[in-house]
């Protein structure tokens, strides 16, 4: 009687949904002090000051019509033309403010891409480990999806894989730098070379192939630098989001950048705006447009993520577990201290550990510790975490 | 190289869009004191004060974290348990905190709910004068659409054709009241026979028909009733936004109401569910959820809205224009005064009055006038209606 496959995704609880829900009881049971829960992207840190005071001054003195009216299906002009004159000054980009479509957050930035680039038939490549939502995404804009399983060395690119997994279907890549569940940022070596990759299959296919940069971690990095990826390759969408950078992920608002060097760049720019029309998009929410124009680059607090990533890392290390250092998000990804990581994630929760098992991101024998939560939570699982691994070692 | 469709629907300009674009030139040109732009559903009444109070109060009040950051996909519970009382308290109706979705906008509780209903070979039945962008949305979801024409003596529905346009393969009729573009209201006893309709269609077929209400301007209506539809008829889904009556169209805010007398209410829910997740609709804009909830059943000043109504009504029926009195909206539907109203439009561009026809609409013949604007241009506006009516009987 409804869409099955809707039911399907509308039904199927999610592993992380599933563990967060247990945390929630055991919060109930044993105090929320005691749950060490890191199974949830929620950004734990405020939104810096800046943004409420964005609210605030745009409340005061904008008309209210102009501020919560509709803007332009792509987006209010002014806010567009902060943002292609901020990815120019500040990664030496070309960029329009003509092919910046505002969009309601990462997602949408995504849906709406996938939906534009699809001709019947198209596949679309995906990197391990992923963000499980791509595969849903990509399946429902009609794309068959193949996955290149992960460089468990340093969870940059498999390329060796990759190279196979490209045949003349398809249309699009998805990559994820820095990377949910992994840290890692991809190298600007690595992001050479994929572009080398690429370029040779578009010659030997006859047809562009589209890499889409999804960024909403782009400003969570300690040190390491993200390469603007259209930069190094000229047929990349970039899918960007404000959601971690300002903390604001549930007001829905990122955008969609075609760079002016792109293949097609209008035909594809028209092909977004489409998309979003279609899918039910008017426009991306009016007043967090204005906000986001006034933040661009800005952050939240991130060294309290750093804080956490340190203490993690060290004792982690410390204790027997491995663990690539990750440059970027607030995700660490640690090996299972047994082969399967479900196993291993359900010993955890006797500690009052909720980690999230790697077979979620197609990465099995890894698990996902999402940090953005308190340091003093932190500190309290320190001792949990060493005591799982005595088990194994005992 | 691009998806051919989402391609057509990006540059296919809509007549309104360019109607309103021209405006605009022609603003440069004479002064914006002297176009009359009747063209855009944009509502030009500020919000209520309660809205951006209600902003400033969660800004000083509610954690950056728990205001900004994700709710659960469905909408925040306490934001869905007061629409689901205010429903029941209001139209003494069932409703169910379980059975609310938020979305943003009424466009997206559109297409999310066509998504979650549909099945292979679907068809959905739209009764003209109808919003264009319906067809739109039900072909992308994967609907044949059979368009009922309109009952040009008041813009109720059209019986008799709808009778037959109901098939076998329909799964759902749209009806939006108080309507865009004719600014009527479907009457209680319209309701019922509709509702009757319904019911032996679906007797005769066996299986349900799903109605959707599109309910943008449930409140903005001048002493009109508008009957809450789920409690003449079980299965309907009440697809609901904020945009008109808080003037906060740009926002993004509404929600999707399935009645727990629905036939399979709880799959009709999964399916909404999967679908918003299937599409990209992560979570409706927190805030905005939240300011909602505290501003139900509130409306911006919509006396203005009535003073311009009957300002226009007096002013046109003097001179010679046919209209059905609209108890709702912000839309007048007037008769072209000659068989095609697009050249109707045209000649009116001449007196500097933008309007749209009704073609858009599936009416052709008449002509949609969005009386939005300030009360000053409608004033300035009627010695062009007069001339423009001279110049027909000349």
């Amino acid at each position: 009687m409804v869409n099955k496959q809707y039911y399907n995704y509308g039904t199927s609880r999610s592993v992380i949904r599933e563990i967060f829900e247990f945390g929630l009881k055991l919060r109930k049971e044993i105090g929320a002090e005691n749950v060490y829960d890191f199974s949830l992207g929620n950004p734990s840190v405020a939104s810096p000051d800046s943004v409420n005071s964005e609210v605030r001054k745009l409340i005061s003195e904008k008309s209210s019509v102009a501020l919560h009216g509709y803007t332009s299906a792509q987006g209010d002009y002014t806010v567009r033309k902060k943002i292609s004159d901020y990815i120019t000054r500040t990664y030496g980009a070309k960029a329009s403010e003509n092919l910046i479509y505002m969009t309601c957050g990462a997602a949408a930035a995504l849906t709406i891409t996938l939906g534009a680039l699809y001709e019947d038939g198209d596949n679309c490549v995906v990197i391990q480990p992923y963000f499980p939502e791509y595969k849903v995404w990509a399946n429902t804009a009609g794309y068959t999806v193949t996955e290149v399983s992960p460089d468990y060395t340093s969870f940059q690119i498999n390329f060796e894989e990759l190279k196979t997994a490209i045949t003349a279907k398809t249309k699009c890549v998805i990559i994820n730098s820095p990377n949910n569940p992994s840290g890692a940022v991809i190298s600007k070596e690595n992001i050479v070379k994929l572009a080398k990759l690429l370029e040779e299959r578009q010659a030997e296919f006859k047809h562009p192939i589209f890499l889409i940069a999804d960024e909403p971690y782009r400003e969570l990095v300690y040190g390491a630098e993200v390469a603007y990826v259209p930069n190094f390759y000229k047929n990349t969408v970039v899918c960007y989001a404000f959601s971690k950078s300002l903390s604001i992920p549930g007001e829905r608002i990122g955008y969609i950048a075609v760079s002016p060097d792109t293949n097609g760049a209008g035909e594809i720019y028209a092909a977004v705006c489409g998309a979003g029309r279609a899918l039910g998009y008017v426009c991306a929410p009016s007043m967090w447009q204005f906000v986001a124009a006034e933040n661009l680059g800005k952050t939240a607090d991130i060294s309290i993520y750093r804080t956490n990533r340190d203490l993690l890392l060290s004792t982690l290390t410390a204790s027997g577990y491995e663990c690539v250092k990750p440059d970027g998000t607030f995700y660490l990804f640690i090996k299972a201290l047994e082969k399967d990581a479900i196993a291993f994630c359900e010993r955890a929760k006797k500690y009052n550990l909720l980690l999230v098992p790697g077979d979620c991101f197609g990465a099995p024998g890894y698990v996902r510790i999402a940090y953005c939560v308190s340091t003093e939570t932190v500190k309290g699982s320190l001792t949990a975490f060493t005591a799982l691994s005595a088990e194994y070692r005992a």
